[in-house]
């Protein structure tokens, strides 16, 4: 079954394969009155465009967005706005160069989708992956862009903290470097790090995985629809369902299985503002599946892609034993790209939840707890 | 927002509360003529029921489940069988001795969901949790009984494979070992260890964590909804949401931020069966978000329980600065009886996946493609 | 499939068969702090209870609802509230009497579902219909006696206003007649016709149909999830998913077919409350799938039920011709029970869109249109 | 809310409006290996074209739709196929003449869905309907015309019965007939008369209401999932949610409230096949929610458009009292050009429920029972 739709208030559909006419979204259920343009989509898209350093691949994309539906401005002279109903928008490709992969057409590409895409439905898009490119996550990055002005004062950010062997120093981490190296990468001294040893996995024709870290602050406290809608399970989901993602965490993540009852409590004291504080954030935001009103803190982990030079040995559709070398342009780390992939998925699931916990208990504050809060 | 049915055709509501007079279930869309009886279902309670060994709360719940509906022998003298309309499932609560939790009323645990679900709706539930306890997984082991029979041949077993800092030989590897040891271990020499380690634990009043590995076989490809119903997301949104579940991973996990391209790819021949077989299983089974046909194997963290001996600082609802101690019965390793929990819940994704890709595809195979397969 | 589900936000799960030990419902996404008591969803139960009349089935069950979950007083001697958990409810069947159905074991019904059941699943529930039965009707208006607490002010009242040839007169109409007759009817005159119509059906073990007209007063304007989860369309399938019922309409309904535009258009001045008000109703409250403000009108048309003692020509299911005659007991006119039951789905249909409103656009008014509306 | 996708596992998401660039659909869970081709689509597409004759409006619409992704032809010089992955289809909107709408931008319209959206939105969207257009059910037909090929053999029809006082004689009915008059009626006296009528209705700027009957032939007997997705309550919704419909009837409809038990029941004999066949179709091919295998015939009413050139009392967006006259183009009977629509709704509907069948029972026949079905 094919399932192209994900949230549930705040909705996103998208379509499209890497080597088809384009690719786009659906957004459904985006509150109105929201001024939006191209140009507040386009800022995300280009963040994630390929091609912009060596260390990702060649593929010429402008991804230049165009909306198709659900903004109008209703006073003369206005600004565009949602309208509340449905934003479509669409990303025509450019570059797609079908040819590169004719010699590999009936093979099966080890640790790619190709093998499970022919199981299941019968039929191998050998052009790049179809559906299951990384390329359609240029949708993801677009909706993501329009989920971040759902939430008030959200803020959505994301890095890479680990490349193979090679991990940042935390005590580095600066926001602000992460828009300077082309690894998203928020310590300076682990991205020339970085530099040098993807420049030898990219010239060895190999690839290499990644940890991607994703932090969301101002997230109201009380979002997250228990049980089976936990806050965390969602955004479980929306990063386990990025491409070549293999592993997710929040807060301290694998990490609590060493950590015992006293350790991982994170304490309360009453902040200045009369609300309680936290004083350590094991729980990365989250308790129960319901936000705590700290940072959300994720982290995925990034398989290695499939596009190698090295011959891997395969079979093809006729069931006959090969092997395979893939010479297509390919990132040597795909990891690098999902960063802002990664803000928009939590962008999505915090949009979600926000327009899910209005619905059900409304705008009113829920602590501290109050006669008046009563329906 | 309350979310508390999961799966998509394959559908499982659950309700209760830890303190309240019942909780269940409500499996809709299980496919028709299946035979089922009680009996089929108490067998995986009985797995997960606490105070079966000192390292478990020893709250004493026979959780005998009864079959409201959705079962009937057509036949005279014949056997129950599913009818493929609701099947609803009850376990009443027998021991909940409220009065225990009476001196912590109003003071928020720390790593405890109490705050959060009082921050969202308003009302704190002292009771052990309320729905937000670990008791709530007896409803999803009885949905997982039945969820194992929708899958032809499905095998769905797991372990408990790190408690605190020991981790098992994966060397020592025994299924028939899991079901020795109060720990669902498979390794008899770290059973052994486990057992040391965590009576000191709970005679601390302590908690810890640990991690589960659950593998399922026969699993036949072609299952998953890329690309927003991958079944590796489906399957992280099931593991992080079960309780106190703070990590997931699907094949090798985090561990693929250190593999090459070369290292990741699970190579293909020829099976004897005249199917591809894979030469490795890095992926865990899943490809693209697709079953290969391999085993699908996953694991999970979960952190320490909340319920400690030792104080920690906190506020209550009243906004005032406090201690709380945990005196109540409780789980010195809450992740011993995640077993259960982790087998029911990937019982349950497959069944919905089985039942979805049927739907979409049809029954007839996919691999090898041949020209009968087209509509 | 089954699909025991409805609702989107304000989700109801039911549950239960004609002749099993219990049916019931679960109740998800309600909003906490609503005062709930089971004397608040006896009452509605004891409208639509059988054996009330003798133009009802003689079936004797008191349908006494148990609340399994859900609901919690969280102060000492304070009311039971909802938690915004799963609220679940629970009715014993008592007086089953499966022998009846004996005698037509495997015969087909014509007009019944029996034969449609087994062709989908394979099995014959003949004890009265099974799951088809019209007694899954009380689980439904359970959920609707908690969903007419959800929407502030809201009352929804069901009135019969045709049986057979025999309409009401509408210059008749007094709402506080329904309760005084035994038909649920508006107009006292016309009740007295129905019940010597209805005795002589009833003696000649015929039976037949019915229209039922729903109100609802006090719905906010704005409701309704154009265009796929228009108010009317879910309405539409909320009744038209009634047992036994034929055909839907919303306002002047099928009429409009001989309308002008002139006459359609329900043209619009200023109140004196400062809000537009409609000189007509035609629209029936909701104009593009969305609520006016005005009462929400709607109508159904309920079939004869198929248990009748004229015997039919059918099958049985070896595949032989045969006769039947329907001698258990049974409603001469079905619809008169659907009363209760029309007003119960439409007040979960607008409960549910009263949140999905509110979860979209939030709970400022937007009329008339202010800059302080925008985010 | 806004909610613009319909569906379980057939999904159909559109988006566009009256006067924007663009509209068009995302088909989602299309089964696999599929041929289709624009051209399939285009067929339909030209049958709701407006601007065909003077009955409907004369905007000129070529309504050319591309396909943007979901197609594939994998082997050389093969047919397009589907590929089980979202089909995105786009119409460009070419003849949008927003000047025309200038005159009436902040005046309600009676009987039109703006004063709604703008109470739900805060916007008005006065070119032309927005979002609430009947422009936007063109991508319902685009979608429709790859939902007729999902169920083998399936054959969808829809002819229109009534235009104001005006009824067809049934005797006349002749599918070949609805091909050769503008007004897709069926039996060639009565579209005479349609036209003499029509040419009034249009000559005086006014408009007119019609009923419609959809026939769906070669059902396969099991669709349907009770109890709150039964076949004709998503039929209901489905009718119900296209512009300007209020009211729907399956089978007798209506009529049902006049019928006894024994005139209502489709007795049953056994067919030359060996299966059951039906005496007569009173339930319009649907029992219990579920197909019999007869015939799905349902019918839909469509008001008056509210486009008329008669002066009617309204407010404006200030809530000033005024009058409204609308001059653009538009449709005397919009409810000519809602008989494609209608065949398009009960396609997508089939097409889902064929779909949701086969996951939850599979492929093999229920009918008759044999123990070769028991899994």
């Amino acid at each position: 079954m094919s399932f192209n739709t994900f949230g549930h208030l705040f909705r996103v559909t998208t379509f499209g394969e890497s080597h088809g006419p384009a690719l786009g979204c659906v957004i459904d259920g985006c509150p109105p009155r929201i001024p939006l343009t191209a140009a507040d989509i386009q800022r995300d898209l280009d963040r994630r465009r390929p091609g912009q350093s060596r260390y990702t691949t060649q593929r010429q994309e402008p991804d230049t967005v165009r909306i198709l539906s659900g903004v109008f401005a209703d006073a003369a002279g206005g600004q565009e706005m949602t309208t509340g109903t449905p934003i479509a928008l669409l990303i025509d490709n450019v570059d797609q160069r079908s040819k590169d992969y004719s010699a590999i057409r009936d093979k099966y590409r080890p640790g790619h989708a190709g093998y499970t895409y022919d199981v299941k439905y019968g039929l191998h898009d050998y052009r790049g992956g179809g559906r299951a490119s990384a390329r359609e996550t240029a949708a993801r990055v677009a909706a993501g862009a329009v989920a971040r002005k759902v939430v008030p004062g959200l803020v959505v950010r994301a890095a890479l903290v680990q490349i193979g062997p090679h991990r940042i120093d935390r005590a580095n981490w600066d926001w602000a470097e992460v828009g300077r190296n082309p690894f998203f990468c928020p310590d300076a001294r682990a991205a020339a790090q970085f530099a040098g040893y993807l420049d030898g996995v990219r010239k060895a024709g190999s690839s290499i995985g990644a940890v991607i870290e994703v932090v969301a602050e101002n997230v109201p406290a009380g979002l997250g629809a228990p049980v089976y809608g936990k806050l965390d399970a969602d955004i479980a989901a929306a990063f386990m369902g990025i491409n070549a993602v293999k592993g997710v965490e929040i807060g301290d993540g694998f990490a609590v299985a060493q950590l015992s009852g006293e350790d991982n409590a994170d304490e309360m004291r009453m902040g200045n503002d009369g609300r309680p504080r936290f004083l350590s954030n094991h729980a990365g935001g989250i308790l129960g599946g319901i936000s705590t009103g700290q940072p959300v803190v994720a982290r995925f982990a990034v398989k290695p892609t499939s596009s190698i030079l090295s011959a891997r040995r395969t079979v093809d559709r006729t069931g006959r034993e090969t092997e395979i070398v893939t010479t297509g342009r390919h990132d040597p780390c795909v990891g690098i790209r999902a960063v802002p992939v990664g803000e928009a998925m939590l962008a999505c699931v915090l949009a979600d939840h926000y327009l899910r916990h209005r619905g059900q208990v409304g705008e009113a504050p829920r602590w501290p707890r109050a006669a008046s809060q009563d329906q």
